[in-house]
């Protein structure tokens, strides 16, 4: 059932209904994606036209010579039922619904929502939506999402797969990962999940070869218990999956059904089941942003260890608290590591951890320490500072020391660079070669031990299953 | 004795102790900043010199022939008694030393330490310092932080007065509040604080017409009591005081014992201590950043209720959790409101806070819902969540709403933009328009939270204060 799905990302052909030239349309803005960007073919459908950007327009997809693979249909509700029952006549796979206008607004949404469905189970299509943005694939260039190019930014290609319930701010976050440089396999907003249900997507998703970690915003999910078996699939299989639930109070789960219609449920329950799933658990945005950055660019930590080398006592003495009130743990260095420290240290230094290496430090005092640091094994993360205002640090000599560090040592290293402009410009930079950076020694603990709330929950699963299993062999063997 | 304090933010004249012209030298960094932009007389004064950047070098204060108010040391740790003697000699007021090499690197160091102290004294001079990078005065052009300037930005003049116990770290702030265009008033970099302790700061900055806002960094204070009591009767006098405090944990408290030589003490001691004395407490960085944003430019609210105005349900969920997590309140709309929202608003709206004026809101929308909201008398803030993606909301039109109506309703209003680019661009205009921008829900609430702490706190404080009057008069009359 889930290489069905494939028809959302990779079709040959696709149907835009709806399809117009006309400015401020959503069928205008679909029709510019898929022009600009994808690769296979594109045929409009609006009873209205005759040629849509110069391409033969059908009255109905009915009308279309060749196969469609797949339809995205962003027409008034109300005839949605009829324009779906047509695709199914036509052999159509696959049906984005971008229309609002069902379930969220009400009983008479509903029975249109429940109408729609029964007519694509009966031809066996498979439906995203309705009410919702549909799905923007970095590879294929297939991009449903309608907002302006000016205000919506949409990332590259890469390895992060993010499924939205909620529209809007699934728009939102794909433009702030656009704009953090954070490469992309494939975004979906799936709305109201009349058909295609979230748990479906990561099971997919698991399976996609592009994609590496897999991150989901939800209010409330239909069937729980499924969707912690793909999740927990996903994670067996090595892939995180970072969750942002919404709705985690009484007050906000009831929000959250006024909005979508779904019912959030008890958060202490879902918390618990995500946990027992492996799952990353992202209490907000910014713990959603900081646990893809790092997952999606640092190798696994072996343990929980954090060692801070810093060239400002203070920022140093703030992640050390970040630190122990994460869970993780300030690695204690062995006297031999200490002793090599001081030698290469200045005499003020210190070598404890945290490794202050002194305001006067350049970026080649950081490379001697980190080495030290990286080579002692008492220490499975590396939180660098660098106050880069200092006269002595040079921004793009450390980011090639960070650079070659992250590259040698195999370990996670993540960067805090507290500051304004030039601080900003380096943080890019390092990005940029693969080393996540962030503005606060508080923001770069938290990546650390989101990152390591994967190898941890992993390890659980994996302990589970194969006991599970010892347990299946025991039972069948004797 | 506060008043005393004036001469390191407004001397008619200052002498370089230490100038020169050489490339990455302290003394040619704080001789330039001095030049650029200080108001009274600057006087090289080296050893090594007759003249730097063309003005008369002096090989000794004792040389200079008119009054000297105040000097600006960098000169190795060693020379600095005997050039403090100088300074005495010549009746110099107030001694800025720069130089590191004092009690921060052992027992040697705090000799050193106490002989300077004693000189300063027995001349009656007062001392900021050693080891730190002295003062920035956005008004008088006073600056003696020697970072170079394509690193580091300085505020322009405004009301926010930043003291730091750390110099790295407090350049970093200075940073970053010069890239978030916060306007300040002073900046203080006070290091070991051999003589001007912190509460004296907090003091004087108390009676400084030009500061509405003071924050701290501290690692330890060496008399908590009257460091809380300057606290209150800032707060008193009606000026928020927001304080971080590293090494809240034991491990944290070691490593700011080794960066500062400061006893950090336990922080449930200093957090029960600040909260009561009023202080706005900030967690972190981050809550420092948004404490500083929201007590600088927004009105103090007169309770705990907030309002959402959305246009993005999501969002709204979050914003939602994160207010009933904060310990504000969400607030109640009456049915009057409610049904007036549902007049202006469209039919799938949710009237009902948080109010979701839909995906679909042009900025006009968002000035009608406000309005409304802020006539109803039920809420104190008001939360602002736009997600720019949207066709429909063009930036621009929506900074100037939210403009208008931060300037006519007498509430704070903090907006919430989540996004890339264009989201950025606009968040900046609107903080210059003097609304706070975040880019998230929590981040948004966490500003109106601390805001509200500050009334709280400033509440408390009053209320004990007129018991003990209350109780004082009962005691004299009677």
């Amino acid at each position: 059932m889930v290489e069905g799905l494939g028809v959302f990302f990779e079709p040959r052909s696709v149907a835009v209904i709806g399809a117009s030239e006309k400015l401020g349309t959503i069928g205008r803005a679909i029709m510019t994606n898929l022009l600009g960007k994808f690769r296979g073919r594109v045929i409009p459908v609006n009873i209205k036209y005759d040629r849509v950007f110069g391409l033969r327009c059908y009255r109905s997809i009915r009308d279309v010579p060749e196969d469609v693979d797949l339809a995205v249909i962003a027409v008034p509700a109300k005839a949605v039922p009829r324009v779906a029952e047509e695709c199914g006549e036509k052999g159509v796979r696959g049906l984005i619904v971008i229309s609002a206008g069902f379930r969220e607004i009400g009983e008479e949404g509903a029975r249109l929502e429940r109408e729609l469905v029964s007519i694509i189970r009966r031809f066996g299509m498979r439906m995203i939506g309705p009410n919702c943005l549909g799905v923007y694939d970095a590879y294929t260039g297939l991009d449903t999402v309608f907002n302006p190019d000016e205000k919506q930014g949409k990332p590259g290609p890469g390895g992060v797969a993010f499924i939205s319930q909620s529209g809007a701010l699934g728009a939102a976050i794909l433009d702030w990962l656009a704009r953090a440089g954070v490469g992309m396999s494939k975004f979906v907003s799936y709305g109201n999940a009349a058909d295609v249900k979230e748990y479906e997507l990561i099971e997919y998703l698991a399976q996609d070869p592009r994609t590496q970690v897999i991150a989901a915003y939800i209010e409330g999910v239909e069937d729980g218990r499924r969707f912690v078996e793909a999740v927990e699939k996903a994670v067996e299989a090595g892939k995180p999956v970072v969750v942002l639930k919404a709705g985690k109070t009484e007050r906000g789960a009831r929000a959250a059904t006024s909005h979508t219609g779904a019912l959030a449920g008890s958060y202490e329950v879902y918390y618990a089941a995500l946990r027992q799933s492996g799952a990353v658990v992202a209490e907000d945005l910014e713990e959603l942003f900081a646990a893809i950055k790092a997952l999606s660019t640092l190798p696994q930590p072996r343990g929980p260890r954090v060692a801070i080398v810093t060239n400002g006592g203070g920022a140093g003495v703030l992640a050390t608290d970040a630190i122990e009130r994460s869970g993780l743990v300030m690695a204690e260095l062995p006297s031999e590591t200490i002793e090599e420290l001081r030698r290469v240290l200045p005499p003020a230094a210190s070598p404890l951890n945290p490794v202050d290496i002194l305001g006067d430090a350049p970026a080649e005092r950081y490379s001697r320490a980190l080495e030290i640091v990286a080579h002692s094994g008492s220490a499975d993360m590396i939180l660098v500072i660098a106050l880069l205002q200092s006269p002595a640090l040079d921004g793009s000599a450390l980011v090639k020391v960070l650079a070659e560090a992250a590259r040698s040592y195999g370990k996670p290293i993540v960067a805090v660079m507290p500051g304004g402009e030039y601080s900003e410009k380096y943080m890019a930079e390092l990005e940029k070669s693969g080393v996540p950076a962030f503005k606060t020694p508080a923001e770069g603990v938290k990546a650390l031990r989101l990152l390591y709330s994967f190898v941890e929950g992993r390890r659980r699963v994996l302990a589970r299953r194969s006991a599970v299993s010892r347990g299946g062999l025991h039972g069948w063997g004797t």
